[in-house]
Order: C-alpha cells, then sequence, then structure tokens
C-alpha cells in the first residue's frame, strides 16, 4: 500500500453520489437542487470557519500528530494472548470499527499462530456478567489491560478497573499493575492520572481538546488498533487525504459539505432519521461509531444563539444485505422520514465464486458462476433503485476498498461532515450537555456525597407513581 | 429451574411499567390516560381475534410443537467444533438473540472443555470476505452446517450453501453432505426441499404458516441453541406463560396489549421511533431481533382496507449503559420524535462487587463498595429520570432474570404486543411487500431469466443520472 504516492491515493478516492436524493430521481420527498446551491455559501463559511479553528479544534491535525509512543507500546504487548480495552462511547466504539473493518472477521476465535496478534476485548459496560467475564475467563498473565478515561471520572470505565486492579494485585502480587495496566487519559489533570502517577503505570497522553466521539484517530483507538496489527500509519494517512478532500472550498465538490447540505434538506422537510447502511461485514462496526458523532455531536436542545431548538436527526444503524431481510420493509413502505445513506464497496479483499448446480432449479441455479462480489453489490444497487421507485432519498459513499487508508479517510469525511452540519445548525457541536442530568441522578442513586437533595426528589417523584399502570 | 411450577413461573413473571409515558409525569408530550382506555375494547378485540386463529397464525400453538426430532438432531452434532447456521433475518436474528442472551459472553473464544458445546457461527450476509472466512477458516471435517431458508429463493443463504458444498464435496467427498449439512425448510414445496431430498440430508420441518420473523421458537431458532445448550424446553415453557399473560382479555393488566396501546398514542403524536434499550450486554442482540419483528411487521404502505396509510414507527436499536455515552444526549435533548423502551433485569447471573481503593479521590471512591448490579440498574433508573426531566416517554419492561424461561417470555409477549399493534393499525401485520422490488431489481442486475426488462429499465435510468452529483 504505496500511501504517499498521490497516483494511488486517488485511487483510493471515496466516493459520494447524491443523484437519489433529488426530486427529479425520487419526487415530491427528494431535495431541490435549487436548496444546495442556497445553502453552499453558508457550508462554504463553516469550512473556513473549521481551517481557522484547526489548532483549537484538534482533530482535525491528528493525522500529523507523532505516533512513537503508540508503537512503542503496543510493541511490548504483541507477545500476550490477550489486549483488553477499558472504555465506552468514544473511548470503545473506534476501536471497535477500525478492528472489525481491518481484522479477520473470526479474530479472536483464530488460535494464536494464525492470529499473530493478541486478542481484543473492548469492555464497555457496567454490566456484572460481563465484568465477571472479564475476570473470571481471561488469565491475568497474558492479559494487558488498557482503561481509557480522560478524566477517570467515567463510572463504567473506573469500576472495571478498579475490578481489575484487585485481581491483578490478587492473582499476581502488588507489582502486576506496572506490567499489565496502560492508562490512556490527560496529559494534565484528571483522577485517571492522578491514579497513573501514583501507580507508576504506563501512560499515553489524550489531546485535552479532543472530544470522546472525536478522538478514534488519537492514543484512544490506535494503540489497540496498532497492537492488532492495523497499519496505523496508513490509517493517518488516508485522514489526511479525508481532510484535503472535505476541506475543498469549493462546496459542490466537496463530499463532507454536500452530505451534511443533503442531511440537512432532508431533516427541515421532516425525514428525521438518516440510516447508514453499509454493504459489508467488515464495515458494520462503522455505523456504530457514527452513530455516537452525529447524535451526540447534532442532538441539541439549543443554538449558539441561545434559543431553544431541539435539533437533531436519529443515526439509524443497519447493514447491507443483512437488513434488506429485516429493515428494508420499513424503509421502502413505512413512512417518509428517513433518508438512506448506503456505503458500498468497489473490490473486495477476496473474490469469492458462488459454485453452479442443481441447472435444473432455476430459482438457486442462476446465482452459479456470479461471485460474492457481484451479488452484495447487486444487493446495494437494487435496493437503491427500490428506495428510487418507492420515493425515498438515499445516497451512497464508495469505497474503492477496505484498507487502513480508506477507512481513515471515511473517518475524517463523516467527522467533517458532522462539523460542517453542526455549524449550519448553529449549535454547539462539541458538547454534550444533555448526559448531565443522568450522570447526576445515578450520583444520588448511589448515595454519592453531595447529591442527598437529587436523591430525596427522585425517591419523592417515585412514590407519586401508579401502580395501575405498572403490570 | 422449576418451570412448571406456578409459584416459580409468577416470580419470573416480566413486568411493564409504563408511567413515565404518562402527561402527568413527562408533560405535553406524553400520552392521556383516557386514550388508553379508549383503545381497550379495540386492543381486546384484536386480542380476541388472535386467540381465534391461532391455528392459522401458527406462532401463538409453537410452545406445544414436539420437539423431539430438534433434540436429536442436536444430540448428534454436539461432538463437533463448529456449528453454522446459514441463514438471515428471522433465520439469523433469533438465533444471535438466543445465544447471546443465555450463553457466557465469550462464548465462541472458549477452549473446548471449558465450552461444553460447538461454537456457533451464524453467516447472515452475501459478503464474499465473510464468506471466505467461512470457507477458508472453519475445518470443514469438524463443522456442522444448518442451511435455512422456506423456499430455497433466499439468494444469500443459497448462495453460501452453494459454496460449503462445493467446499465439503472438494475435502471430504460426496458423501461428506449427508454427515454435514442440516436442512431447515419447509415440510412439502420448495428447492431446498428439493435439494434436500435429492442429497438425501437430514431435514427439520418449518411450520409453512409461521412467517421469519416469528419462528425464533421453530426448529429455526431451536436447533441452534440446543446445540450451544441453551434448555429449550424451559424457552418453550416461558412462551407458553408469555402467550397467558399476553392473551389476557382484560387489557388494562395485559402488558402486550398496554405497550401496543402505548406505542400507538406515541406514534399518533408525531413519535415515529421506539428505541428498544436494555441495560444487559446479555440481551443486546434483543433489540435486533426486535428491531426486524417491529419494522417489518409494521412498516406498511396499505390498510387492510386499501387505503395508502404508510405506517409504521422505526425500532432503534440501542444498549444501556454503553448507549448513553453514544445516543442519550439525543434522545434527552433533540426532537421530541422517540418513546424509549428500556428493558431492566432485577437479578444478574452475576453479582460483583466494584473493589474499594483511592478513598481520598472522591470522584472514584464512592464506586467502592457498591456492585455493578447497583450501578447499571441505578443507570437505568438515572437514564428514566433524565427523560422524564426532559419530557420524553419511556417505558421499562422489568426480567426477574435472564434464563431461557424469562427469554422464552419475552419473545412472545413482543410477538404479542407485535401483532395487537398490527391488529390496531389495520394493516397486514404477516406479509413484507415491499422488499419485492429490491429482489427483483438484484435478478434484474444479475441477468436472471426473465428479468431482461427490468433490467433495461434501469440501464435507462442510470443513465438520466448527472456527474454534477457524484463527487
Amino acid at each position: 500500500m504505496d500511501y504517499h504516492n498521490p497516483q494511488w491515493q486517488s485511487s483510493m478516492r471515496i466516493r459520494l453520489d447524491i443523484n437519489n436524493t433529488l426530486r427529479t430521481v425520487v419526487g415530491a420527498h427528494g431535495i431541490d437542487p435549487a436548496d444546495i446551491h442556497a445553502m453552499a455559501a453558508a457550508a462554504g463559511a463553516a469550512l473556513a470557519d473549521i481551517e481557522a479553528n484547526r489548532a483549537h479544534l484538534g482533530w482535525p491535525d491528528l493525522p500529523a500528530q507523532d505516533i512513537s509512543a503508540i508503537l512503542a507500546a503496543a510493541q511490548k504487548v504483541m507477545h500476550v494472548e490477550n489486549f483488553v480495552v477499558l472504555g465506552i462511547g468514544g473511548s470503545a466504539l473506534g476501536n471497535i470499527a477500525v478492528q472489525s473493518a481491518l481484522n479477520h472477521p473470526f479474530y479472536n476465535d483464530q488460535p494464536r499462530g494464525t492470529r499473530t496478534h493478541p486478542r481484543l476485548y473492548v469492555i464497555d459496560n457496567s454490566d456484572p456478567d460481563l465484568n465477571a467475564a472479564l475476570i473470571e475467563t481471561l488469565d491475568p498473565a497474558s492479559t494487558v489491560y488498557n482503561v481509557i478515561s480522560k478524566s477517570g471520572t467515567t463510572a463504567e470505565t473506573m469500576s472495571s478497573f478498579l475490578a481489575v486492579r484487585e485481581h491483578l494485585i490478587k492473582t499476581l502480587g502488588p507489582n502486576a499493575l506496572k506490567e499489565h495496566v496502560i492508562v490512556t487519559t490527560d496529559p494534565s489533570s484528571g483522577f485517571m492520572r492522578q491514579i497513573g502517577l501514583r501507580e507508576g503505570l504506563p501512560m499515553l497522553e489524550l489531546p485535552p481538546n479532543v472530544g470522546g466521539r472525536f478522538s478514534v484517530l488519537t492514543t484512544v483507538g490506535l494503540l489497540s488498533a496498532a497492537v492488532t496489527g492495523v497499519d496505523i500509519r496508513a490509517l493517518l494517512a488516508g485522514a489526511a487525504y479525508g481532510y484535503q478532500i472535505a476541506s475543498n472550498p469549493d462546496v459542490m465538490k466537496n463530499p463532507a459539505a454536500l452530505a451534511a447540505i443533503v442531511n440537512l434538506l432532508c431533516a427541515k422537510q421532516g425525514q428525521n432519521m438518516v440510516v447508514m447502511m453499509p454493504y459489508s461485514h467488515h464495515l458494520r462496526h462503522i455505523s456504530d461509531w457514527f452513530a455516537q458523532l452525529w447524535a451526540e455531536s447534532l442532538g441539541k436542545k439549543t443554538s449558539l444563539s441561545g434559543e431553544t431548538v431541539n435539533v437533531g436527526t436519529t443515526p439509524i444503524r443497519a447493514l447491507g444485505a443483512t437488513d434488506q431481510h429485516s429493515q428494508v420493509q420499513l424503509y421502502v413502505e413505512g413512512p417518509f422520514d428517513k433518508l438512506v445513506n448506503f456505503i458500498a464497496v468497489d473490490t473486495f479483499a477476496h473474490s469469492v465464486t458462488i459454485p453452479s448446480a442443481y441447472s435444473d432449479l432455476e430459482g438457486v441455479a442462476y446465482l452459479g458462476g456470479h461471485t460474492f462480489n457481484e451479488l452484495i453489490n447487486a444487493e446495494q444497487q437494487a435496493t437503491a433503485i427500490a428506495l428510487n421507485d418507492a420515493g425515498r432519498p438515499n445516497m451512497t459513499h464508495t469505497l474503492p476498498a477496505i484498507n487502513a487508508f480508506t477507512i481513515g479517510q471515511l473517518f475524517m469525511l463523516l467527522e467533517m461532515q458532522t462539523a460542517i452540519a453542526g455549524a449550519l445548525l448553529n449549535i454547539n457541536t462539541f458538547d454534550q450537555p444533555g448526559v448531565e442530568a443522568g450522570k447526576i441522578a445515578t450520583y444520588a442513586l448511589l448515595g454519592r456525597e453531595g447529591f442527598g437533595e437529587r436523591r430525596a426528589a427522585i425517591a419523592a417523584a417515585r412514590a407519586r407513581r401508579s401502580a395501575q399502570w405498572e403490570v
């Protein structure tokens, strides 16, 4: 993969086709090209603003970061059997997306030898059965744990860390922490940093200005990627190329800006969902990563000018061809409330021919001689045609191939699309004030100091509930 | 598990709490109890209709089926290393849901010995890389493949079957098919049945009247469950108990009917999404199974009286506590367009205490001494409180525990809820006319005989696309 060669790069350029969002194709529920042109100036201003604030935002400059500390840390753990990420949200979804996009579909199941790198586990829930499995099943002697929390106050991650810490000390002795835990946290503040310093743990720095959902290309996502054998230089080269495309000031040639505009125009006419539907098993968790990016960035109550706006379309995680047998009936016949965003792949890693057999059974025989590649791509195109015929707007990103360069590029394209959409909505794309209330209620319910009043208010509200509505 | 004892059964009854959907709790975007009462008679009629048509529908009677053939087939394959389901949609989602609900979180990774049953793989996509892994990675000599297709025309499943068939013949000889393939199909017709007869393959029968999305408790879901060690008798006993609860003619005491009514009232006031959010790692794929059931059953263009209605709310697959760090910001602050359906668990299989440490770091120390169980349940309640405070309707199903009995019960409750909702919407809950157009376009694109005209029409539509909108 000659990812610095400009010609190779442009052969790996991700394309966006928005023809099927237009009224000329899908009718009344499509969008008017004049409206796209009308938003171009505002999108151009948003792009200029992102470019001017690159250093402040942080994530656009990640492709140029120094990764030597990450590579050195990865090298040290290559020999272990299990590499476990303790993280949630932005400290898990990117890791899972990279791993499933670029490694073998049955990666963890493969025996060591066939699999040349450690198994990867991502523990991203406070579920007791999952945490019991973490402690009881994985042999700590051959496991390294990467605890990821910027602040050290993430309840799920810190609880799993406390369980792992005790387990390591009990089974391997107090010195085991240094050998078996890597901390990824803020370079100067927070509880996790204090713990790391106190225990003498190896620490990787998380850029303080990059929020969780934009952190896949920081130490958060890159360490587990490198440990499982992903070429993280290529991932970053792809992201740099993605930024180049997505910062093009000519909005009409910029896929991130056009995608943001199409999404907002669809939202304006009542299509309050965007279905992210890659046609590739490897890309299934890209949808989960995108869902956080889009939902948490754009789902906002208040605009930058202080008005109550309650905006944000809901990302729907789908997978082709699988969801044709689950969700597509609704997409084709239900309310006109969705924009569908396909991700197609030109060339898969494998070309697999469907063998010919049963020539007298026509309903089966027609498959023989085609490849799975032809089949899945025909299915993607067929679903787009079915949506067109039913008057449902849809657009398609096409990856020339699935590799570290195109995955890095895709991350950056979608991050730019989200940042442009947030600017056009006039909201703060980078905060998440709506999760505070839930955190405070959790503290109150767990009896944390200083939350007694909230605890009493919750109890009072509970008492007002009616048994009639509990069956 | 004494699942025939009525007292034990009622201790395992799934509860539904709809208090937080009411206006008295969540304000203007909640529902009016008077409207619930107003729909009760129609829901009662729907229940009577389902009861009268039990035999025709098929799925309500599945708990009473004879499972001896399934148990015998499972017994024969217990010794193999890999059990592979080739199926898609309703022939995959239930299998995955049961497996992840009831088996170890790292089931496939565990060494044989610790894991007393075969690994389970579900191949539910026409992706070439996934199918290459299926052929190249799994040793056919220690693998049994269960191909599930009622008609034998499902392109994804049949393609995978053709690839497996050739692989078995090439590596193990022509007699290997009989030993390594089990067919689950229609008892009297279809290509898959013809193939099974021709090749002399063992066959399990699929009840012809039960559609894919209602088939988890047929041979489709029960064989892989039994092979991985799930107590399928308990699953069916739970389903029988679920039907008992969900067929209660007293609608105000019937959780399936109340849930259907609440969903429809929310839909009427513009809440066009229902978020299915279990707070349990084991239950994460229940959401995927439910998404097909709800979307494909209720997403319909035409009513039974022939009007164009384009109905159906969109199921959103979420997971607690994980998605608090991804989706909840949008649920709390975005548009008022969702009903959230939590699934909580009273007692998990494991009780795991969070160890105490760092007593001087208050933001971490407060966790010590609590259990993960307390934490995840506090988080579920806290999210409900945050939604209440933000005026967002939400309801909660609570499972006393996760076991085969409660999972079977949950399947039946949600199937009944869906069937009642479909009846109240006056649509055909059991067909899927909207997927035909995509199938026909796939046939056309692959050059299947008899679809030449459609192929030409697609090519003509393509030619009209504008390069301007492809960047």
